[in-house]
This record gives C-alpha cells, structure tokens and sequence, in this order.
C-alpha cells in the first residue's frame, strides 16, 4: 500500500470523533477547549459520529459540533476530515482505525488499542503504512499528559531518582461492588476483550513503560471474578471477564514492578497510584489527587529527608503555561486537553505522537502475557521484544 | 429611574465580559464551556472589552469572543448585548456595574463587590432599581460553587452539624514573599482598594456568612504588610496595602469565626482552608484539594468516628452531573462554570441570582470594619445590620 | 534568703512527685523509664504523694514508687528528696514550689507555672534566690521536647527558614463539647485559673516564643465560653472559664502570630497545631501526628519545592538515639521522659533547665495580657518585658 | 514426654529473655512497663541473656534486669524462672524454644517462628505437648496489638465491612537501599534463613490471616535480589536472601490478597501498610501512622461516604484504658507492652495464648510457599492445611 504524502491544505483541520459516550464527551471537551488555552493549528470541530442518530445529533449540538453522522464509514470517507479520533468500544478500534489510516487521515484511538495483540497489529501496520506519507496515528494513553506524571518522567529521565528498582502501580475503582450492578457490554469477553486488565491495568502498565523508559519483558498475572453473575434483562448472566488483576513485571533496565487492579475496592473511586522507587530518590502519585506529586529525594540533607508535596500548578511544570496562575488546580480532563494539544502539534510539525501505535501494541502484549500467565496458574510468561515489523 | 421590564428577544442573550486578565480568562473559559455540559438558554459570546486594542483582539480570538472592543461604555449601549461581565480591576467595578444596569443589562461582577462601602452601596441601589425590572445582578464569590463548599452547606443547613460555634478561615498565598517581587496595582491602596483584605479575606468571609447562613455582627481586625517597599520601575515604591490579615468575627447566631489570609505564607499555593465545628458535626476542606471535603459526624458510633474524605464526585452531589464519573475530579475553573450556569438560569426563570449585591456589601462592610477595627488598635467594632434600603 | 550550695550527695537522687493523676501519672512514667533509655545520672523513685491516701498508695505501687505519702510539706522536708516535680493542680504550683525551692529541692513543675502572673512572679523570686546555690528550676512546657518540633527549633535557629513572618499556632480538642459533660474543678476560675487560655493557649504560646527565639510585646485577644451552665450534682452551675481564645501576638523580632484554642472543636482530639513561614522556608506540624515534621525549603529547585514529610525517627534526630531504629515511631509521652532525661543532665551538669521560670513567666503575662484584652473589646495590650527583678 | 502440670508458685513469676539486641530492648521495655499500665500478675524481671557478656550485663542493667547471663541453657534450667521469651536471631529459636518448653517454662518467641518450616513443625510439637500440662506458647506478631489493628480485627470479625474480597498489604522500608551498606549476618540464607521475605512479609502474611480469619490456601511468589553483593570486611560478599518479595495469596474464604516487601523501597522507613476491601466496607492502615485506621463503611449515606480517619485514641479503642486520654497517641513499642500483658494474663487464666505456634506455623507454610513458587517460575504453590499434628 503507498499514500500520497500528506499535504493539508491551507483550510483549517477537519476533525471527526467517533462515539460520544463518556470517552466521545471528555474528547469533545477537549477539542472545544484547547485553543482557548494553547496554540495550535487551526481546525473545526466537523462531525460527531454515532450508532443512535437522534442521540448523536443531541451530544453534538452540545458538545460543539457542526455535523453529526452515524455511518463512520462515510465520514472517513469525506475530504473535509483530517482527523479521526476514535473513542468508539475496543472492538471497533481495529477496524475504524485501519480504514482511517488507509484513507490517509490522522487517527487518535482511545485505549486500550484493541481488544487483542492480532487487532494491534494489524493496526499498527496499517499506521507504519501511512506513516511514511506523513499520516499520524497515536494512542489515548491520556494520563502521559497529567502535569503530575510529565514531570515524574522529566526527574526520571534527568536522572533525579537514580536507577529505578521497584515500581508499585494499582488502579482501585469500586463501581462494581454491588453485585446487583446490572450486566454490560463491559462485561463480556467479547465485547470488551477483558474487564479490569484491558480498561485500567493497561493505564498503569503504560505509565510504568513511559515512565522507566524500560519495555516489560517477562510477566506473572493472575486475574480475578468476584461477581461471576450479574443481572441482565432476563435474569442472571455470566460476567466473562475480570473483575480484578494481580501482576508482577520484569523490565529490559532490571526493574520490578507489580500491577494490581479492581472495580470493586469499595471506598476507592479512581485511584490510579503509581510509586516508583529508585537508588537516589523516590516518587508516588494518585490520580484522585492528580494535581499532587510526591519526591523523596535522597540527596537532600540527612535531617530533612522526607516525600515533598509538589503541587504541580508552578508556571514551570508542564503545559501550565496554558492555565491558571500557581495554586489553581486542575481537573481529570485537563489531559485530555493536552493531548489534543500535542496531537495537534504533531501533525502541524510533521513529527510522530507518542504514546504511538508500537506502544499500544507493547501494552497489548503486556495485557496478553498476563492472561496466558493467569491461565497457566501464574508462571512467567515473556513479552515478545518489538520485531522490525512492529 | 425606571425600567422597562426586561423581556428577552427570542434570540440568543448577547453576552459581553470586561477584562481580558486573569478573571477575564477564567470568565471566557467558563462561558465557552457552560453548554457543553449543562442545559443553559442560548447566548452567544458577543464582546470582550480591554484597554489595550490589540492585546484585547487576540484574546477575544483565543477565548472564543466575536467581538473585540476597548470602550465599554459603547458596549453596554449596545442592543445585542444582555449580559454585562465585569473582570475589570475593582476601581471600575461600581462605574461600570452602574452603568449597565441602568441600560438594563444583567450584571455579574467578580468579587470583591467594590473597594468600598460607599460605592458597594451605590452599586447595590442600581441593582435594586434595576431589580423592579428584571434585570438580574451577581457578584462573582465563585467559591460557593465548588461541589464541594456547596455541599458543606447542604450539610449546615440540613443540620447535619447541629449548632455551629466555631469556624476558622484562613487563605494562604505565597506569591508576595519575595521581597523583590515588583510592585504593581494591586499593591497601591487608591487601585486596589487594599491588600489580601478585598482579595482573599473578602473569600473567607462571603464563605463563612454563605455556610452558616448567619451575618457577622461585630469584628476584631489587625493588618500587617511585611515587605513596605517594593521595587517599581524607577526605584522602591511604597506598599500601601496589606500583605496580611487576621480577624476574629462575631455571628448573629452565635458562632465565632477566625480569620487569616496572607500572600506572604511560604509554600501555601492557594490554601483557603475553612473549618466548621458544631455541636453534631464538623467539616474541613482546602482549596488546594477542591474536590474533597472532610466531615465528621458525631452521631457516628463512638469506636468508629473520625474526619471522613468525601471525594465529591458522586452524581448526587452538586453539579456533578453535568461532568465526568464518580472519582474524575474537577479543577479550579469548574466553579466559574456553575457560576455561569446558575446566572444564565436565574435570567431564564426571572430569579434573582445568589450572592446577590446584598451579600456583596454585607461582606464589603466586614472588611470595612476590620480596616477600622486595625486602626483603632484591633477593638471591637459593630457591623451595621441591612437596612430597608440595602 | 540564702542557700547553702547544693552539692550532691554520693547516693543516688531522690526524686518525689506530688499528683497522681493524668500529670502524675504521664511524670511518674518519664522517671519510670528514662534510665533504659538514656545515660542519666542515679536516681531513685522515692515517694508519690496525693490528698487521697489510699488512691495515691495504690497509684505509687502502680508507677514504681518506694512510698506513698499524702503531706507535701513533710516529704519537701525529707533529707532523702532531692528532687520535687510538682503535678498538683495549679491553684498549688506557688506555695509547694516556693517552699520546696526555699528547703533546697530541685524543682521541676507542671505548665502553666501559676494561675496568675502574681503567683508566677513569686515563683520565679524563690527560684532565682535558690538558683544561686545551685538549686534548678524548670516548667513542664514538655512539647518542646517532642522530636519534631525540638528539629523544628533547630531548623529555625540555623536560619533555614529566613525571617519568621508569620505564625499560626492552633490547639484544638473537642472534650467538652458535649453540652452535658459535668462541671470540674477545672471549669472554675477559683481553681483553674482559666480554661483552654491557660491549659492549652500557654503550650502554644511557649511555642511560638521557642521555636522563633522571639518574645512576645503585645497581644490582641478574645475569650468566649459556648456552654455557661453545666450540670453539677445539686443542678445547673455557671461555668466561669473560656471554652476557647483567639489571639494576635506581636513578637520583638517582627513577626505576628495567631492563636486559637478550643476545647469544643468536634472531632479534633488533641490537635496542637503549628504553621511557621519565613522569608526562606516554612514549617508545619500537628501534635496529632507528632512523629512528622513538613517542611517547605524556599531553596529547592523551582520545579520540586513543596512541603516535605520528614518522619523525625533518624538517629541524627534529636532524643532519637536513645529509641528504635528509624520509622518505628514514639508516642506523646515520650517528650516527658525527654524532659526528664534534661533535667536530670542539667542538674548533673550544674546548668540551667530550660524551660526556666522566667520563660514561665513570660507565657504567665502572655496569658494575663491575652484577658485583659478579651476584657476591653480586644483593644492591643502591651506585654511587659522581663525586668532585672525578674 | 509429659509434663507435671504447671502450678505457678506463690512467688512473682519470674522471666528471662534471651538477646539483647533491638527485639530484645524492645520486649525488655515492655517487661519493664507492663504493669505501670496494666493489672498483670506479679512477675520479676530476672535475667537477661546474651553471648557477649560485658555487653549484656551493660544492658541488662540499663534495661532493668536483676542479673544477666551468657548460657541460655543454664537459666532455662533454673527453678526462679517461669517465662522464657525469645529475641536470639531465627537460627536459634528451634532450638532454645525447643528446650524452654522441655524444661515447663512458658516460652514468648520473636517472629517468624522459625526459619524453616520443619524447625517451625518441631517447635510447634514441643510446644503441643507441654501445652497439656499448662505451659503456655506465644509467637511475637506483636502488631496484632497495635489498638487501630485490634480494632481493624473487630470490624472485621463484627460483619462490618461484609464479605472481604481483597486485601493488599505491602511492608516497605529503605535501610538496604545504599548498596554500600555493609553485609550483615542478616542477608546471609544459613543465618536468617531469608532476607525480606521472614522479616517483614511474615508480618504481613500473619496479619492477613488474623485481620480476616480466614487461612492461605495457595500462593504465587516472586523474590528478587538488587543489590547481590556487599562489602564485608574482607571485600565484597555475596547476599544469598532476598531485598524484596511479590506475592498473591488466595484464602479459604475466597478473597485474594497481595503482599508486596522491600528494604530498598527509598523514602519508605517502616511502612507496613494494609488495605482490606470487603462488599460492606472497607479499611486501610500504616504502621508510619500507627494511632491511624482508615474505615469506609459503604452504608453511609451516599453523599457523606468516604474513609473516615478514626484515632485509635478513645477509651472505647483496644487496650487505651490503660494509657492517656484520647487524642494522646501511641508509639511502636506500645504494641510490645500489650502483648506482654496478653501473654501474662493468659499466664494467670490459663489460657492458650495467640498467634499461638500453630498460626506461627501457617506463616511459616505460606513463607515457605512463596519461597518455592518463586523457584519455580512464579507457579501457584498449595499451601498444606494444618493436619491434626499441627
């Protein structure tokens, strides 16, 4: 397959999400927000594309956008689209995403990037495909944009923590406790590839990624259901998928680092915490506290050792700039915002985004080895290293 | 003076914000994103207003305003525009407040109301005039929107906390402790009115009348500015206002509250922080970490009672339901939001908003009093009650 | 008055406790277990002694006494006691530390040093006429002596905080918020002296006197009590002490403190909090938590300042090295075997204890100072500076 | 063997504890504090034993021993002493417990019990058959006392947080981290039998167990070695245990649990930390914060949910009758001081005490466990369930 390369034309960006359910709201929030606060090359908020028309037209016209859709299919299809950001369920990704690229627009995919390693990369060389004619493709990996975790990655990558030997990364929600919490597409194998591990593990193992800078190499997992039925409309049904996962990690630099996740720790509402500890300084995070980051640095004097708060809203952190001045928080979505921001740029500057699709296949294969581990009583299973191919 | 009784075209309100600084882009933000996630009658974001033309042009194109002017004056005359916003410094607040009512426009003013009394005053008899008409008036102690403060007043007024005796205030900012921070218009009495007094002690204390529903009738007062000199362009200047405040003030229900701000308190970024202690309950928050609020509760079970982290982002609490699932916490900015939200819905219900400019000047004449209280060695002063006029 | 000089006998020191109860009980622990834990000089637990024969007999086999006795007179005037430590309430901390001091007798007494600066006055004469020949004296303000605030002190003392500015010192329990708790001893001007003025304001006024090395020379103050009637056993009796106290201090070195102390503050239990901020760095601490210390360090690289935790359990902490290895943390009473351990050092040493009688006293006129002017509407009171007499 | 019935003379008991060393100044403490606090039977501190027996008489004096000595053979054999308590490194446990039990003397070990399961099966058959006439075992999981994990236990076992489905429970500390730190006896395999795994993961494993009642049925384990080498004092040595463990528990009641270790994990000094989530509520604890226990009771009202901070200071709370009134905190050692008294009471009630060798054993089994699913790739490893000989 070859593309024309991609030259864009002296017209703002044409931009099409697809779905507007809770992910299609929080990027539509961002797309109608991000010029208010960065610069970024022109673009229009085009079409808002969904399977229920009346519903898509109504979180359209809310949400900012000019046209609503529900045949996505058409919409790729337009000459007025550049940009097709995908919030549709996993196992559409694949196909959306593959066609987008093949009809040379920019595509950004929700995570995980699908709901199997062979979807993956067939993406992913559907995005190597059009990469060479300047068509850009990234993965939603979103909380690589919390202020908190860009400057954690920043003291890492400078060095500030020394070489890192253990990474502790949970992700603790609650909003399956009850057992009388009805059945879902969520919830099925089929539907949704896994529960737990593909909708929330695969966030933290993308941050231990990003944040070592080291790829997993080999992994235990072991994978849990609490609640193996729950109630459909005529009756109970079987829940497929995990409700809970443990996991330990190896990677490529000689860290450790553990994975455990839930939707029904009861109390917790979406707790992503990530702590990593190194040689010379240490750093822990929670994502409902997202504006907080904590640094133990080892080289501070004996007597005043101790994790420091930073509140990261300083004009120095990063993409502050674009807000409020010190002290004034931001929100959950605020990172959806700036990964618009940097999509954006990228396409402006002909670079390529990062989290890219070979980091969504590397979680994706991470996500595979823990079920093989899990179905094989939890022995260590190696994480195929990236070919030339990938 | 008389008015016609306001009655809306069947076009979109027409909206115009005055100031284009810090207030004028929290303004704008709110503006731009209100109907993207509650249901507000339309309008249309018309005109942003600044002194400087150019400067102003590019942040109406940034915020998302139509419009860009520099004469206000010319503005409020305008037919198109409902809705008068005004972010401008506090020396304009009561000109321009005037003015557009009188041209029957909704008022929203940023807090606090005005830079004294005398004007609070003269501003509060438009609003009454322009009442009788219909045209609504706000002043902007957009903190009362925050979930979570407005959930600590559900929890007063319900009587969860039983009788409040004791509240404790304080706001924190360590932006002035640098003694070789420049000095600028909000250091000089004549511009600003005061110090910390109307810019953040103004906060604590509409918090405080606003939680308990009580009115503060008598003050004790003491300021201090610790950096007297600060350096202008052609040399040391002097600091006319304060740099901090303390008070203690009494409650026509019987409570006690304290008060301390200060912009000199090394490392607090944006700390309001406010305690209420009844004699059933008590709660705690701090802005720096908006979305929680700390109750505890004394009907508890003796051996497990305790301060209990409510992270506000449940759907059954205030606002909530215009954003993201349990546990996605909201930023700084939210409450200007709710703040628009809530005016747009008194002017489509012909409500009058809340804090009115009863309130507004309630709080004007407690920080009036502290300012004498502080020039008479800190002794008691009474606050005069609303009168029929008020 | 004149003293032989006191010099030791080759026994080992004989020390008393006068009071059994809470005091009593938390000193009779401190000399309990003081020698494990540290090299002081010989001492032996001589005698306790209390008005109820058979409870203070009871108390003493308990707390590791030889002997019990019920006449302070009779035992200050023993040959064997060399060491008097007054935990008697404080209606009797003049005439027993008077005569003890005047029979020759280290005396160590429990804070407040008096109910009245007339008491305290004449403490302080009978101390420094015996200090001549030897005789030391101290006050029990025993939190300066808890770990963290002992490196607080230090911290400040070494500059690392710049010019102090500003205080908040805050002491918040919530014992008598019930509005049936009974009426005590402790609930009467007669006996008590005052109520949370004199109980826990003195702590924190010791505080800011010894953390900043400063002295306080004027105050602004307010005394409110919330339940003026309590139940006695023949009915309702009036209570004639403060539930609570809000102060403004001015220090000799330019900074300004605030004070507040409540005993109805639901919810919060023994809460001694502190909050120092300098030109280079700030503190904060809460006895509640009284193993950490947060510490802001101005000097830190921009995009990392905050707030550190410092869990004060190093062997480079002050006290530390007599206990357990690090993060295996001490309890409140642990600063009462601190003060033990100094003062038998001090006498060993022939140095004097600090905290003095002087520094006693100067809380004493604080407090004195603080009612005076609750008393005249909170108008500014001067605080007499100490004088050669003193 | 048998045993003549244990009748305690009409003397004060009289105890001796071997190792002087931290365990053994910390059990040491609690001998000589115990009955300050608490009404315990009469008891004597006899002898404290050592190898070195300079040092040992130094410290038997300090920590208030009548007598030291250097052969534990010989003191367990003399008729003065009743109780033997055991803080000698692991490698002699087996055998001093072993002989103490022979010779009828109740017997208080360190934990773990051992260092290898059949040492643990030996002592637990010792301990069974002096068990018949009277003599009592104990095995040191002294922070099952802790009051806010006593209380944790109670929730538990009271139904309070419904059925417990997860449990995550993690021991970090730092004094490894340096990798100049020297080689000590205690990361060497032949004389600690393990590194982090039977020092601080039997901590967290025994109170799995004991918070939820429920046993270990199968494990996965992970361990891992950052730091190989040390230097001794004749050039690097090898460490042949353990710096850090992973591990997944599954228990007979169906929930699943975490354990995570470390004595590199920077920053973190003791932090024992335990999160339990169950279908009706939820807690969590740090032994860093050990006056602490969070608590989520999920029948809140929904608006008002949220961990609640509850400090374990209140008369209601375990063993605090015996200490301050509330708000007064705790240190670590305190939990000591508990088990010393439990253990004596069970001395006067004749009762069996717990964590008894039985549950010492079971810690063993699970340690064990881990040790081998480790070796074998991380595979699930069945953990024997006590038989009749147990």
């Amino acid at each position: 397959m070859s593309f024309p390369h991609v030259s864009h034309p002296p017209r703002p960006l044409g931009v099409a999400v697809i779905g507007y359910a809770f992910m299609g709201q929080a990027h539509s929030n961002a797309w109608h927000s991000v010029a208010n606060h960065f610069d970024v090359p022109a673009f229009e908020q085009k079409v808002l594309v969904g399977r229920d028309s009346e519903a898509v037209a109504a979180a359209g016209r809310k949400y900012g956008w000019s046209e609503s859709a529900t045949d996505w299919r058409e919409v790729i299809s337009r000459d007025d689209i550049d940009i097709v950001d995908i919030c549709a369920p996993g196992w559409l990704h694949a196909q959306i995403a593959t066609a987008a690229l093949a009809a040379g627009k920019h595509v950004l995919v929700e995570k995980p990037l699908a709901n199997s390693v062979a979807e993956a990369e067939s993406m992913l060389a559907a995005a190597q495909a059009a990469r060479s004619a300047g068509v850009r493709s990234m993965v939603g990996f979103t909380y690589r944009r919390i202020p908190a975790l860009t400057l954690a990655r920043q003291l890492i990558a400078d060095g500030r923590l020394g070489t890192i030997r253990q990474v502790r990364a949970s992700y603790l929600q609650d909003w399956l406790t009850d057992e009388s919490a009805p059945m879902t597409w969520r919830l099925r194998k089929e539907t949704a590839g896994s529960g737990a591990l593909g909708d929330i593990a695969s966030h933290a193992i993308d941050q231990i990624q990003y944040l070592l800078g080291q790829r997993v190499t080999e992994v235990n997992g072991r994978l849990h259901t609490f609640v193996p039925q729950r109630p459909g409309p005529n009756g109970l049904e079987t829940v497929s998928v995990d409700d809970a996962v443990w996991a330990t990690l190896a990677l490529d630099g000689g860290a450790v680092a553990s994975v455990e996740v839930s939707r029904v720790a009861l109390g917790q509402k979406n707790a992503l915490r990530v702590e990593v500890y190194g040689t010379g300084g240490s750093i822990t995070f929670n994502l409902e506290n997202p504006n907080e980051l904590y640094f133990f640095d080892g080289t501070d004097p004996k007597d005043v050792q101790g994790f420091r708060r930073i509140l990261v809203t300083e004009p120095e952190h990063p993409y502050i700039a674009g807000w409020w001045p010190q002290g004034h928080v931001l929100g959950w979505e605020h990172s959806f915002t700036h990964q618009i921001r940097d999509f954006l740029l990228n396409i402006q500057n002909g670079t390529d985004p990062s989290p890219s699709f070979e980091e969504g296949l590397a979680v994706q294969r991470v996500l595979a080895g823990i079920e093989t581990s899990a179905a094989k009583d939890g022995i260590t299973v190696a994480i195929a290293a990236p070919t030339s191919k990938d």
